[in-house]
């Protein structure tokens, strides 16, 4: 038995009357889920929708909480850290981490990042010590598995792509999600949305085409 | 007669009892300011600290009005909207925006993202147009200075240093700032904070130099 944690962060829904106006990369984050039961149904699955539910920013007493030793935390301090401890421990149970997230502005969503800043969390998800010398900070959890499925407007941001340098989405979540112990990594690109051309309807089909074969290989 | 638009996103606040808690990146922008003043006392800034009040997310409703003539918007539609005409109205009125932001795992921090995915907008800062072919996108703005003052844990996330290619910080604002007609970039560093060796201390010493020549030269 695995268990998935499954996060979308757009803020679109998929419920739309108009079909084009629902998320891409839920509707594809939702057909990985469904193909993953049809393999492994005893699976649990945990769901967070973070663009309708943001997690709160970080303030400056999240961080003298974070920094403060777990036995002299105050109650105030203990309530300050309570939904980082949930989202952690969500972390902490999930061997595979299926993220979905529309590029917005060339990163992710303001919401996911505020999740990010809520779960990368000193002696939680990471230990840091200077005897480590330049590099001091190690990840805590390991063995993890992320699926991050993309949504993007424009095209070409994958290595070697004409875009490549100006994407601030996948290559910085791959970067963070070390924090969360991932070990494996795999993308899968829904593009071209902004042309709504065939370029973008091939796009789709294979992304959902990726889906599957990924399901398949992961059960 | 110039404008400054201010703004800090740091999640800490510059008046703790205890100076190291205070936000490096606050100060610096701040010594900024004092020397600009000292130059040219006549010139008007305006400041926001979305660290301490961050930006709403975006969500449907707000994607659904942008996307929506202005003469058939919504009395609730104009309203959704208010915060992201008053920050686009901010930038437009600037000539250089002078913006403070720590290094938040690896990247800007989410109430610095909030106040971005509410500034960059279709037909207010930027236009989008098919035939433009690949390249639909274009800015409405130009000829802004962007001052870009970052402070971080570590250090090498410069072109060419050791942490460059995990750097969604800086390069990620310069790209996005062409979309709020930032012309010219410049950034001051403040690195290796969480050592809090002679290192960090001569990185704010130097950031604090540049801060005085910078000014000079733009004044």
């Amino acid at each position: 038995m695995s268990t998935i944690l499954h996060l979308d962060s757009s803020a679109r829904r998929t419920d739309n009357s108009e079909s084009s106006y629902n998320s891409i990369s839920k509707t594809l984050a939702a057909k990985f889920i469904e193909e993953w039961k049809k393999q492994r149904q005893n699976d649990t699955v945990i769901y967070r929708d973070l663009g309708q539910n943001p997690p709160d920013f970080i303030n400056q007493d999240w961080i003298a909480a974070v920094f403060t030793d777990e036995k002299n935390l105050t109650v105030t301090q203990k309530e300050l850290l309570t939904l980082s401890d949930t989202l952690i421990d969500e972390v902490d149970r999930a061997d595979i981490i299926l993220l979905s997230s529309p590029m917005y502005n060339y990163g992710m969503p303001a919401a996911l990042k505020a999740w990010f800043d809520q779960v990368i969390r000193i002696n939680k998800t990471f230990t840091f010590d200077l005897a480590r010398g330049d590099a001091p900070l190690e990840p805590i959890m390991s063995g993890k598995t992320l699926v991050l499925i993309t949504s993007t407007g424009e095209f070409g941001f994958e290595a070697g792509g004409i875009r490549e340098k100006i994407n601030h989405l996948s290559p910085h979540i791959q970067v963070v999600s070390k924090y969360l112990g991932v070990e494996r990594f795999h993308e899968i690109r829904s593009e071209y949305q902004e042309f709504g051309d065939d370029r973008h309807a091939q796009s789709k089909e294979s992304a959902l085409d990726s889906i599957i074969k990924l399901v398949q290989r992961l059960t």
